[in-house]
């Protein structure tokens, strides 16, 4: 586990200035920092990385391999950033906590955590700490793709009211695919669990004590519209016994954004070092809280958040149904006006996965050698050819497609290689790739009724000058960027402000503590004119993969996911691990310094290298393979996984 | 350059015993071995590394950089194999140069040289040397595709009777698309040149004195069929000018496999250390001597010489028109029976690109480890996951389509990658790729009257186990493979003792001197069924992409290529290296060090510095060395340039 805080430029010293605290929770660690109430200056942050990170190949518990598309978390990791950043960020910040009159969360979503009716996760639980469901089910877990697929099915063939406000489709990220998938394969779990929470409300809880479903993932992951959950008759068609599912361990309370959830309670107070009391807003989504943090919450403006994945938010005054949009929600964002998402489920996430699976050695030398990072070195060495030279065409869809398709069964594509294609040149192909996405989503909303006309980045890659450039070159939008390097985390301040009275409301809070810098990018028209032709090609093979002409991806991922059980079933739970006899799975190999803690088990393909090492729980899913860089803690675990969270720059 | 001389197992010891001298052209390298006449022992051999290697970015002798899909060699170079290798390969054999009755040789074809009437390459004129076309357009110089698609396209308007001999289409590697490019990118060379020489005959004629065309050559690339090239009334209908290049550039004597072309000059005998006046077989090329090496020469036997590319040549007693074969020439490989080719453009070359650029060090610490070469490594850690686990496909057009698309404007492909795709992955998916083009091209052979029964495989990549296995159980055939690492070479010493009157033809040779290990593979069901499923999948991509649904490879190709256009006309052509001032395309870069520029190829003597990296314009000399980190781009690795000749095992 590592944590690390930072001091901002801008210091408090001035007498009688209040301030606020935004936690930020992504993907692989939670971020805490200190905001000025006045003008929103941020002034201290701190960062833990979650101990568990995200287990997608084994339990960490047990060392039991998990099946594809599966992604856990463990809530204790969240209420470790309350006791470690949040002190440490006030510490940074160098204020009086005494001075604190709010905190603000925000969370990845749809992530989910089965509890009891007070609160208690069910992993807690001794008798259930080695069942997968009882974990948190991380917003890309994506196995209850089956199951959307049936809540879709029938949706539509019953003409329910609620589909066209998500596109046609809702999503098996979202708390309904998953509550069936729960269900459906773990029945005694099910029946046990009182209540399906969002992680962003359980957090709260953790803070005040109370529970409150925020109207944001209500609205958008929940499918509460209109006052109404999906009715029991549809929940029951689905399977009877999923009937009460809405009724029993969903429906609950309603928070709207900026509100105060309640106080921070006597525990929360000694977990964070802040006063017992304090307003605590409720709970939101990432993206969401950082619209207002970029000033950006007018009709028109989309801004997305890009890192790991990319979540597009916007705001409009009218309600149209946009097809493969993530969801409208009144109030969705900022009272008053309607609130579309979309989103790409994978952009950093899959720069990151090429680095850390497609890069040879001699870039990683070169980039130390030029003080870069390494993506930064094939981004400048990808950017030296013009538009087309490199003569690729890549589909974004490693991580499947959130926007517009809702198919997270689809899968990533390159063509166009030949034998002197160079690293880099793959690498600029999969940027545009996430640019060409993006541009699909813009199109449909502009065809729909919901025109885009600037494009607002926030999100760790905006500090990629070539990928905002060739944003703008593919949207023909100008790019604007937040004017802040942990927008959520302000966001979430933002938010704690308004619920601690000191503005009105969101909008008002975010004009006074939002940073945006405008049109920092334009178009160039001779690029632009050039990815047209590409995103030709792009939308051709777009339509032609993820539009049902060819479903080879959804037949690929039914024969992995076979193949793929068969193989869970059979391989052997290692229980020790020694550099003389490495147990689990046939195939771990290489160097002779494997080694560490008893839990390094499972999948067959641990190799390589010798500095495999350290903690407890690097467990063994096919993809740690090799070499130098794995080492220490408990939580790396295989390929896609490496990488940061939600809102940052990866690796 | 390198050289390496091998001394062999048995030892020639018995007085009386005759030799023959096999000297092997591969794309890389040049190999002698010499063979004892009685029963084909191997006792030596000797290799050659070609000093200018291939010249696919940047021409040597001036740096200036080459259009994309080029691919060029220097004739020096193979004269140099004769004066190194051949008298390494008599020395490690330990025999005595007088007892040396024969020389054979064979070349990859088709690879051009354009001469004076005497003989002398266009480059080797001063006046020439920075004239690209004054080169060896090697066999996968690809760029002559648009000459080869308006010969077909006439062709197939005519109603040419010769057309359906090469399976409809004739490849832009040929001597026609070739020769034609020459005449309409640069006329005035055109015009010097006397001869439009296979280097098959070029190096017979080096060694002879005499140009003989051989019948294998003049058949497949030259189409020579029933005695007649293409019409001059057909030729100048491409370009008037183009009317007498088979009359006047082309046609010349026609020698017979097997046959001798003359006898050893005195030149060619110092050169060599071998007596003069010893027989020289006529030229053949390096997949069609290889069948009676690996005594497969009875109808149905179909032979795959496995290196960088796979060539296939099989025998018949019908003569059939089969879609995409190379061609179908009556005693092309042995007289008496239809020979047929068939071809895979990219097989190892693709296995080379992907371990040279998309593999990340900790596989190459993990192989060294293991003390297993890198593709040996990925291909264990591969193998350990079931059929259809890793959920990919790919198609292996990296170097285009030979058979039976007759495409090199096709490119190379993945799909179905998801964030937890691992590198190992992949590179199984490249070579399943290759085995279901394998398959593609044997049923096609099956369902034009021509079955394939017997599968027998010689070339380097026959070392690798679990690729035979997959053949096997892709191809549902047993698998021979030729027991001599050496198949092009000891098939060129069967042609030399034929041509030496040893014995008395070609087939008699080959029982007598060629090896065979039989039906070392069988397929295996279960595997067999599950890779059914996936060639489904790769022949719904296959006609997808390869048969005119989506063009978006030849599209992608087409921008590639006015945009690399212009680079090239813009990029300056660098005359030295500094390591301060960064010369060359525009695609070269890397950490502040040596990089870039075009007159880095060629030489034997670039060293130091830790961060040469980045682009494709590095190629050349085999002394490069130095840092720790060379990392040379697409042509020192990539490009598929570091792999073996093409019948070798690459890297």
């Amino acid at each position: 586990m590592s944590s690390t805080a930072r001091q901002h430029d801008e210091r408090s010293s001035v007498d009688g200035e209040s301030y606020v605290i935004g936690v930020d929770y992504g993907t692989l660690s939670g971020r805490a920092v200190v905001v000025r109430v006045s003008d929103g200056a941020e002034l201290g942050s701190a960062t833990l990385d979650y101990p568990h990170a995200v287990m997608d190949t084994t339990l960490a518990a047990t060392g039991a391999k998990l099946p594809p598309e599966w992604a856990l978390q463990v809530p204790q990791d969240y209420v470790d950033v309350l006791k470690s950043a949040v002190p440490a960020a006030v510490a940074a910040a160098g204020i009086d906590p005494a001075h604190v009159i709010g905190v603000g969360t925000d969370f990845t979503a749809c992530t989910m955590i089965p509890t009891l009716a007070d609160g208690t996760p069910l992993n807690e639980l001794t008798e259930y700490a080695d069942r997968p469901h009882a974990y948190v089910k991380l917003w890309k877990h994506h196995s209850a793709q089956p199951h959307a697929d049936r809540i879709n099915d029938l949706a539509s063939e019953r003409g329910e009211s609620w589909l066209p406000r998500y596109g046609g489709l809702i999503s098996s990220e979202w708390e309904f695919a998953k509550g069936l998938q729960l269900l459906e394969e773990d029945p005694e779990l099910y029946h046990r669990m009182d209540r399906w929470v969002e992680a962003a409300d359980w957090i709260v809880w953790q803070l005040t004590g109370r529970y409150v479903r925020n109207a944001c993932t209500a609205g958008y992951k929940g499918i509460l519209q209109d006052g109404s959950y999906p009715s029991e008759s549809f929940l029951g068609a689905l399977n009877p016994e999923f009937a009460r599912f809405a009724a029993d361990k969903v429906d609950h309370e309603i928070g709207q954004l900026g509100a105060s959830a309640g106080t921070l309670s006597a525990q929360a107070a000694a977990w964070t070092g802040l006063p017992e009391g304090i307003a605590v807003a409720v709970g939101n989504v990432d993206a969401h809280v950082t619209a207002p943090a970029a000033q950006a919450v007018a009709p028109g403006q989309m801004v997305a958040i890009m890192g790991t994945s990319t979540c597009h938010v916007m705001n409009s005054d009218v309600l149209a149904e946009v097809p493969g949009m993530c969801g409208v929600v009144d109030g969705g964002i900022v009272s008053g006006l309607y609130g579309y998402e979309a989103g790409q489920s994978g952009v950093g996430d899959i720069f990151a996965w090429y680095v850390n699976t497609q890069v040879p050695q001699r870039y990683f030398e070169a980039a130390d050698a030029a003080d870069q990072s390494i993506h930064q070195y094939l981004t400048d060495l990808a950017a030296l050819e013009p538009v087309g030279a490199h003569g690729l065409i890549a589909l974004d869809w490693h991580s499947g497609n959130r926007s517009v398709l809702v198919d997270h069964e689809l899968s990533g594509l390159v063509v166009g290689t030949t034998l002197t294609t160079r690293t880099e040149e793959i690498y600029r192909a999969l940027l545009e790739a996430t640019a060409f996405g993006a541009r699909t989503i813009v199109e449909t909303f502009n065809a729909s009724g919901v025109p885009v006309t600037e494009f607002i980045v926030a999100g760790g890659l905006l500090k990629n000058a070539f990928l905002m450039q060739t944003y703008s070159d593919i949207l023909r939008l100008p790019i604007s960027t937040i004017a802040s390097e942990q927008g959520p985390a302000l966001g979430s301040a933002i938010h704690a402000a308004v619920a601690a009275g000191a503005y009105v409301d969101v909008r008002e809070a975010g004009q006074a503590m939002g940073k945006l810098n405008r049109n920092v990018y334009s178009p160039n028209p001779q690029s632009a004119a050039a990815y047209d032709l590409l995103f030709e090609e792009y939308s051709l093979l777009h339509d032609y993969f993820g539009r049902g002409v060819n479903e080879v991806m959804h037949r690929l991922k039914a024969v992995k996911r076979s193949v793929g059980a068969a193989s869970v079933a059979s391989a052997p739970s290692a229980t020790g691990i020694s550099t003389s006899s490495i147990n689990g799975g046939g195939s771990i190999s290489g160097g002779g310094s494997i080694s560490g803690g008893g839990s390094i088990s499972g999948g067959g393909s641990i190799s390589g290298g010798g500095s495999i090492s350290g903690g407890g729980s690097i467990s063994g899913g096919g993809s740690i393979s090799g070499g130098g860089s794995i080492s220490g803690g408990g939580s790396i675990s295989g390929g896609g996984s490496i990488s940061d969270d939600a809102c940052e720059v990866p690796a």
